[in-house]
């Protein structure tokens, strides 16, 4: 494979924000899927798993240019942790949808939705911020703003947890089963929102080795 | 600690050969385990259990040895990921041992000598192709192999998930404790096969930095 | 940010030493906690919780010195791996103390008491090692120690494990929701030991290289 030499390789920041817009695109489709009634979903479902597709074809990408590249814009392994935790907020919304749809679950609480809609505005920072890496002491702004919508989603998944586990008295005995698998779906959307702060804060750790 | 300053360290290859033989040892005895009724369970679980501490010598071995390297055959960090890896599938595999005996589980559900099944497999693969670390470049069919292997071991897992949480309506109601305890055993042969998939990925990634 | 040129960039020992101590901190008071009663649980949790956020201002204090330092006492990765792994420490027991409160638990199994004690001597054994890293092949007998700790840890959590899910026949029934609530307390737990053992693994290859 060929060395490029270019003293400043930047193909990467259009690999990045294409990652970014596939989540963008994942995200919207799980807060549709979260919102609609069963018959929708497995369709929804198929289609956050082609984005998810599409997104391990851009990580694929990445890496190998990661591999194949004299010069890069920053440090190899920031690279490599912004592409591997880009990829990690795409398995966890994927397997959010996937198992809505196995676990054959029908409305679901209201924070589920709450936590999507913070994954969402999450996705849309993150996109937003991917096309100004070559300017990243600008994006402090970014990482600040994700580290406060990661603060959020722990009060939604907190909450969620107390309904699920530890009901109020009054309220009718929860079904175990359903329990589980309400539990699982919570657990992996908050898995999404702690890989998208983990991409702000390579984001940040870059910033400050540039400063 | 002396250094060796051999041009190229050829010694990590067998340490890394010994590493995939002894899960190998490991996978069969899951399989008896799995296979096998109640009262030999414990028995097989401690040889499960011995392969582990055999592995973590090992393990230990190569990193010391890393440390004391001057001149790595390829990244340090890879042989770092590539022993690491290789101990996350013992331990997972010994994990998921222990937890059948601990638990008293019963007859065990189809899928999961399904998985383990698999587990055999992509321990074969890389038994076969740790050996050939030196020509990486023709490991290729070794990785595209446990990939594959990788997505079917997902598609048993997924399929394990819905039977457990969300079983056909005219099935008889599951004890929820004992789905509680497959649950958990499915989940940390997935762990096992995911790890195996590192593996892989890290030869993968050693591969393309050589061509 | 200014580079520090000393030869030998000392500032590091007196962070981890304070990251150290303060985990001494949260794990006293996760005892007094798992000691207490209900009432006086949600202050004790409110104190572990500000110890995390204490916890974090030095992380981040040690990841921007990491950042801005040109010659650092050990590898970078290795810095970066111990002052997470102390962070992991502190998140892991912050969240038990969370969920013990969330969950509106009530007396809780002994077990439980007994994994916070291997948490405080493991603490205690980390903030005697710290402020020694300079010193660092003289720490044989604190990674030693703390390995055989998580041993002691693994052997605690593999009781309850079993206790929780697979109790003496004779044994009232257990109310299944408890069950999971307390699953996820001496999980997390567990993680803090695993954590703790992490710190451990880490001085020993800064020793190793250093040898």
């Amino acid at each position: 494979m060929a060395f490029r030499l270019t003293p400043h390789e930047r193909g990467f920041y259009p690999l990045f924000t294409r990652a970014a817009e596939n989540i963008v695109v994942a995200a919207d489709l799980l807060a549709d899927l979260v919102a609609s009634e069963g018959p929708d979903r497995p369709a929804l479902a198929a289609k956050v798993k082609d984005t998810e597709h599409d997104g391990d074809s851009v990580t694929h990408e990445i890496l190998v240019k990661l591999n194949s590249t004299f010069v890069t814009p920053f440090d190899r392994e920031d690279i490599y942790r912004l592409a591997s935790s880009l990829d990690d907020v795409l398995d966890a919304m994927e397997e959010a949808a996937d198992r809505v749809v196995l676990y054959r679950l029908g409305v679901l609480p209201a924070g589920i939705a709450a936590q999507v809609e913070v994954l969402q505005r999450a996705a849309a920072a993150t996109a937003e911020a991917m096309p100004k890496l070559e300017k990243v002491e600008q994006l402090q702004p970014y990482w600040i703003h994700v580290n406060s919508l990661e603060n959020e989603a722990d009060d939604v998944y907190r909450a969620l947890l107390g309904e699920l586990l530890a009901p109020p008295e009054d309220a009718p005995p929860a079904e175990v089963l359903t329990v589980l698998k309400l539990k699982e779906v919570v657990e992996v959307l908050e898995q999404a929102a702690d890989a998208f702060e983990t991409v702000a804060n390579t984001v940040e750790s870059i910033a400050v080795k540039e400063s």
